[in-house]
């Protein structure tokens, strides 16, 4: 694998395209509506012009990338459930049973389930196989992974981006499994952005008040022996990420150079974005903003980001799921401006 | 027409069925996920499951009716539009080109329009014709229709739903047409409610600062002249209401009758809503917070039921386009119920 390839690719990465934009703005305001009375609709339909920049934009079918890998900080107690429990999910994509599945199912989505770095071999028919390595070491103690890794992850979730995007996907949703990962995401945010780990760490799939100060004590301890450098991503991802994000945030990479836009699941797909964009700055503006998760960090990472989620639901599952659920009402905004009649068209007295 | 049926139906309206709630919510906590961790779509899918007696609800396919009717109050210069655009969009409607009708495809929902008092006739395919009258008098010097015709058109909006739900919708989405119909709607609210006016009053479709001024005197003004008996729904209906804001109460109250769930749209809606509950108080229980519509009435009706909407958008069209767009969040959540493995299933440790 060449590893340089991704970073070769974010040179590509165009801004939005204004012309485009434009003339979905001019459609927008012939539709047989009042005019912006479908609100957020209206703004999403420009946005998704700009972004592919095409008038009439799809976003139809949309891809769904599930990255799992494990994390050797699960040794500290930081979660409810034990490591063994990253596999058994990944096994459950494999059957169709998890809530992305199902949710994908509705949608019409492809999904692909890739494993760059569960603890254990998993026998699952149908899951990408691209380990970097058999789950993170515990960065409390050490790097989470070598900095070749960090890089060998981004390219792996840039290349599992190309191939669902030349099977079809119009849109990109990349969600995870990784027992663990709110703690790295929450070390990597607070790396990225210096903000203070006790504003961003949450109890994550729900553990209790003792595991939760546990949880913040790991981070910060973490951060104080690591001293990441915000301004270089890889150097932190490689000491207190994880496989599965450093993968996302390849992903979104790859759906950026490809014009493709990218539907936000919480708070570890939101820390994996901003990854990205410290990667590659340009690569913001295809993102969108999907639901706002219950973990506190994710709406501090949202914010740094600039994008407000769709829809507030008290989801704190991941998966992709929340970016899965949101998804029809972006569809909704294309078939909006695809479907529906002018004033012109439909003979309706426009005021 | 026999007025009495639909009154006599109200008796067989049940409360919720509690044991199936149960039924669902056990199940709930057995899914592959952390506990509580699917938010919102969880407690709807309980939800779901005490309105239709079934722990496994099926809410696919959706019904949607929207009652089309004129409001003599358009003629006092309080909407941004003339009333000829109603019978136009009751054709646009007719030949798919409306919002309602390409978010009603997108989600796979039958479909139907009922004309309950357009002022002219309209030359629609497929358009049920059940005028009551062609329009409402203007309700600033008198009543907007007699207290038979209010009755009539609560009979057609029940009788409509029996139609669509024996045709298969599983859940029921009211929309409606109207020029004038936020200023009835306002009025009507404040009617039911005894709420000030001025704190419902809205733009609507849009009007001017001088427009929205003129339709909070005229509200002020019927309110003043007509003294609606607040305990008399159909009093305040016939005094200050509208023909397709009987006809979507008379609706909800059939669904009611039936155990399906009604998916509420924007202000119009949630006003006939009320109605249906001033009728019928246990028929609230059938009912799901859709959307929230920049209308200021919106809010307080919601409020008042007690409801809490799923999207918050800026959405303020109407024709049920609120809630059509909310409704695959609700597929969502009875999906997430009947497909998702179970911990034994998947073989996936709970903790």
């Amino acid at each position: 694998m060449n590893t340089a390839d991704w970073k070769n690719k974010l040179a590509q990465v165009q801004p939005r395209n204004e012309e485009a934009a434009q003339q979905a703005s001019r459609h927008v305001n012939q539709l047989t509506k009042p005019l912006g009375s479908l609100g957020r609709l209206e703004s999403l339909a420009v946005e998704l012009a700009a972004m592919t920049g095409e008038p009439f934009p799809a976003v139809t079918p949309p891809g769904v990338l599930v990255f799992a890998a494990d994390h050797g900080v699960a040794a500290e107690g930081v979660s409810a459930y034990p490591q063994e429990v990253t596999a058994q999910m990944v096994a459950n994509f494999a059957h169709g049973g998890a809530a992305i599945n199902v949710f994908s199912r509705q949608i019409g989505a492809l999904l692909h389930v890739v494993d760059v770095g569960v603890a254990v071999d998993v026998d699952a028919p149908g899951v990408w196989t691209k380990k970097v390595r058999p789950g993170t070491a515990s960065f409390l103690r050490e790097r989470a992974m070598t900095r070749e890794e960090a890089e060998q992850c981004v390219q792996i979730g840039f290349e599992s981006a190309e191939a669902i995007i030349d099977e079809g996907a119009k849109l990109l949703i990349v969600g995870e499994m990784g027992i663990g990962n709110t703690t790295a995401s929450s070390a990597l945010l607070a790396a990225l952005t210096g903000a203070e780990p006790d504003e961003l760490v949450g109890r994550g799939t729900g553990v209790s008040d003792e595991k939760w100060q546990k949880k913040k004590a790991v981070v910060k301890e973490a951060l104080s022996f690591h001293q990441p450098d915000a301004g270089d991503p890889l150097d932190a991802l490689s000491k207190v990420g994880g496989l599965e994000i450093g993968s996302m945030a390849g992903a979104i990479l790859c759906a950026a150079s490809r014009r493709v836009p990218v539907l936000l699941d919480g708070f570890i797909s939101t820390v994996a974005a901003l990854l990205a964009v410290r990667l590659c700055p340009v690569s913001a503006e295809y993102l969108l903003g999907g639901h706002r998760s219950q973990e506190p960090g994710h709406a501090f990472a949202l914010q740094t980001l600039g994008k407000e989620p769709l829809v507030d639901l008290g989801l704190r599952l991941g998966e992709g799921s929340g970016a899965a659920v949101a998804f029809p009402i972006v569809e909704a905004a294309t078939r909006m401006l695809r479907e529906m009649a002018t004033f012109d068209e439909a003979g309706v007295s426009s005021e």
